[in-house]
């Protein structure tokens, strides 16, 4: 019985480990995107920040969230916290460093 | 001109975009596991939080970033935020909420 539940759990955490590897080379993926946006941005002189782009991209990915049967509240704090960390490598590359 | 800088802003944006919709459906499925977890460590009286679990995933992420070249500390903390969102879900299954 023990040795069930081991293997039982040890099945879950595989799916886990495989899309959390799934999730960190997406993301990857899209700070490259990123990357390529703040250096756009300083070259054609744009606006770091987009507000209504920013609320497009909310209502868009809690709507979605709906739809999957995530919690639309934490995907919202989800963007947030990859936004974050956007602006934050925008700001070294506007500063040159 | 306008319009070229546009239209390239346009395009790294739908790529973002569907990185962003695959993000959503990624952590979707990874939550629905996470809460079959709940289920069963309480089914199975086993202890909601595993530190040498967390320890091997937050180094196994870290590792998998590096050779993605993503930043090894965002990782970590990404993996935080997921698993906070976790520890919150489990303590609902135990509370029978």
């Amino acid at each position: 019985m023990e040795k069930d539940t081991n293997a039982q759990l040890k099945e879950y955490r595989n799916s886990i480990d495989n899309i959390d590897a799934a999730l960190v080379f997406l993301l990857s993926e899209r700070f490259k995107i990123t990357q390529k946006v703040g250096i756009f941005k300083v070259e054609n002189t744009l606006p770091p920040v987009d507000k209504s782009r920013e609320a497009e991209q909310v209502a868009r990915l809690r709507n979605l969230a709906l739809g999957a049967g995530l919690d639309p509240d934490f995907t919202e704090q989800f963007l947030n916290f990859i936004v974050t960390k956007v602006v934050l490598n925008h700001e070294k590359i506007r500063d040159g460093s």
